[in-house]
């Protein structure tokens, strides 16, 4: 890596701070806790999931509108009523939301309706769609490929800040490895070396990496303990129900406990997790 | 594989054989040759090797235009200039052309100029490119993902498939892997399976695989061996000046040597390569 | 995984708890801490180590006296002086000894000398000297083989238990893959799957996976985080004289530090790592 | 890769010749072909084989009677009843014999007995193995190991030739990866780079790499065309009775079929593979 690069730090204590509204930030010394279903699927659900999710808190909520799916014939996302269901969860409960985006269309057509946007795994060196990000104005979740080197990691969001937008957050979510017992390899030396390489925060997804929900816990931690700028946690009112990878979804009673369980380990490793807040009756 | 997937063989004889032109197919007995550098620098890098592929004779001429570049701050392809080198060229030696698309825009601006597209292994599961592809009529090569299943694989091809257009060819271009040795793992394992499991014709591009270009040869004779429908071969009239991926480069010397060995290589496992052809004075 | 093997777990709180000493034990609420070299070197070299490792306190030493070098012309350990020179130590300093055996001979030679053994990865399915091992009566630490699935590492482990010796340690230490940023990638989903799937302690060597020093540190906090019941820590007095695997160790001043902050992340998840204890002046 | 190591060519052309019987070679331009079961498992069952394969000719039996099981409870080999099976046969059929030791003591137990040596990829760093084998005058496969790296594959080679015994050819048969379509990926690339780095001989063993008998034959076939020096392939009369690795063996009728079509192969690329004979009636 060149120092001259814009991913690189100059000097050791280098970190940019990501404001994703103006009391939510990543890259401080509070952590980022994005929390949601893999997949929109309702009003109800996407109801459910933020009236609970605002109290613990989450302090930004996922889903899917735009699901890229291994199959032509799996569920493809709701696409444009989706957005309509997150805009409305979105003013109703006043928390900020991400989704992803996987060509130049879909990104004009969510844009100004998201707080955050995620380029996902299969598109991190889709080049044209990181070129279209960097000329946009909105933070971006920019998740590792299933086999990307770090190298080929930090020049896929260079692309971004070369075009003029900064506010990138690396995601680790698993790496392509040769057991099948987790779905993939959580690659948290990658999350310690990348921390050290760049100023840009670096956020982790146990949730996919694992694939089974009995890991994500103590791999969350791990990602705190690891000195990770936040995590992002797949959870569902009802998990076995869930329409996309149920098998790793935690319920949102687990979510409660997780968060809280994070709340020590932040401490430990001098890193600070917002507090819970208690119902906000309004909102309901 | 589910046997009502379009790319599934009904029966084990079932093979696609696709018309790149009236005389160039792929899929049957004959093998297809494919040659080229691996960007279109300059009309007279391009006439030069169109000239010599043509007697060998190479049946497809290669060339990327739209470079995936690792690095945003690396030669990104001659884009328009790069199309209007290549149709001159492809009139002036009646030679086909592939090239590879990244984006939707690209495709619009280049699919009435080529014969054949490629889509690259970095955009396998961009699945929005995958459905445009699929509604235009032109052939198209799809290379492997670098960590890409099988299944994974045929499924990306089964969005073209799905969208209307059949004309796929599969293209096995090397996996990552751990050994630093070679730049990539060709797998021909997966040459043998996809042959039994797909009727679509599949080819095997070694100078990616390899990256050095003392060992593409051997590969090359192994993919013909394996029962490849065809080979993709980086070739460049000077290749220590190609501007990407010189290491890997063929001299168009090198390539009329391989190609009489890969000849022998197909003839003994009841395939045929089509005939060197005299210089083609009309073209001069 | 069958119920029937001697490595599952019977119901979800089975836990072996091995005595290393009287006072040391792993598998427990308190962590397993071992420290030192590489490989031992000298009388000096190990008095050092002990002296400062004793204080903080590391609770089990290592080094190697037989060495699994990939060329046979690196230095091979110093053997049977080694083994005297640890002996000197482990008296002096009253601190148990780990040491890796590559053969049933050095398994003969060594038994008596150490308090437990130490398989390495290389060895970790060589079946004669896991049969051995299965007969003797000292805790053993088996590390998992490069690419060894987790059905593979508890059935290596099988292998020693089926003899015999229900004493094993399992230690995740990296698995190989695609970038060489790190040595290798430390798999903690593994850890997590092995502590829900075995009643075996499971402890990590985060020194061999990191490969460079400046990442070990919040790895092995990571590992603590992730439920691990030890970690393994490469340390030297001059880390930079070390004559094997010097960029990955620990100076002696910079484990004190580690431990101390790995004692916060183990309160955090509620484990506890036995408090530092003056120095010892009888010893010095 | 040093010049001044043993295993290292000295000039392009340098090539070591392997003489198993004053008939049979390895290393020049006549292939080794390798054949047999998995497992030693009865005399019936290796006289059907040694009759039907002497023929074809197979000119190399194998068969394990030490055989390496990833559980402790799979069957273990026939141990020294195979070795007085196998020594039945290799007299009456006067064919050479090729088996598997894991330790030093199986290596005493049997090196009088065979012809060749086998080590096997789980032993491949198991230096102590290796240093044994040094010392014996009987020509050694050295098997690669799963995630072995051609440096680190070449320096086990080291270990034998630098214990005075030269007589070490390489066997490529499959890397560990993601894909779990095939059993593991026979890189063949790894074939044509040792050729050009070592004057030893190299040969590949497609069955363990393919885990799927349909694969076998085209795998072959590219091992060869890609410049291999021999195969090893698994052959059983019954394969479906086979008691391991059934999966991927191959009937004696599927083996001359297979050994027929590598001829053609093997005189397109300028090699050789002895002609077959007539049933040996004497032997009858």
């Amino acid at each position: 890596m060149s120092d001259t690069q814009l991913v690189s730090k100059s000097d050791a204590m280098q970190q940019t701070v990501i404001h994703i509204t103006p009391q939510i930030q990543v890259g401080g010394n509070e952590l980022l806790i994005i929390g949601g279903p893999c997949t929109v699927e309702s009003l109800d659900q996407m109801e459910q999931t933020a009236r609970h999710l605002s109290t613990i808190p989450v302090q930004l909520l996922r889903g899917g509108v735009y699901k890229p799916r291994t199959s032509p014939y799996s569920f493809q996302g709701l696409g444009q009523e989706g957005i309509t269901i997150f805009k409305q969860v979105r003013q109703r409960y006043n928390i900020p939301f991400v989704t992803e985006v996987m060509s130049i269309p879909q990104l004009e057509a969510i844009v100004d309706a998201v707080d955050v946007l995620q380029i996902g795994s299969r598109n991190m060196q889709n080049f044209e769609l990181l070129k279209a990000v960097g000329q946009v104005n909105k933070p971006v979740i920019l998740k590792r490929g299933l086999s990307a080197t770090l190298q080929e990691f930090l020049l896929a969001a260079e692309y971004i800040l070369s075009g003029g937008n900064s506010q990138v957050m690396l995601c680790e979510r698993g790496i392509r490895s040769f057991d099948s017992y987790t779905r993939n390899v959580l690659d948290l030396g990658a999350v310690v070396a990348l921390k050290q390489l760049t100023h840009l925060p670096v956020i982790v997804d146990p949730s996919h990496a694992a694939g089974k929900r009995e890991l994500i816990a103590n791999l969350a931690k791990a990602a705190v303990a690891a000195g990770a700028d936040g995590v992002m946690i797949e959870c569902h009112p009802q998990p076995e129900k869930s329409v996309s990878d149920a098998r790793q979804a935690l319920s949102l009673t687990e979510m409660t406990t997780l968060i809280t369980e994070l709340r020590s380990v932040a401490t430990a490793v001098g890193r600070r997790i917002v507090e819970a807040k208690p119902f906000n009756v309004a909102a309901a």
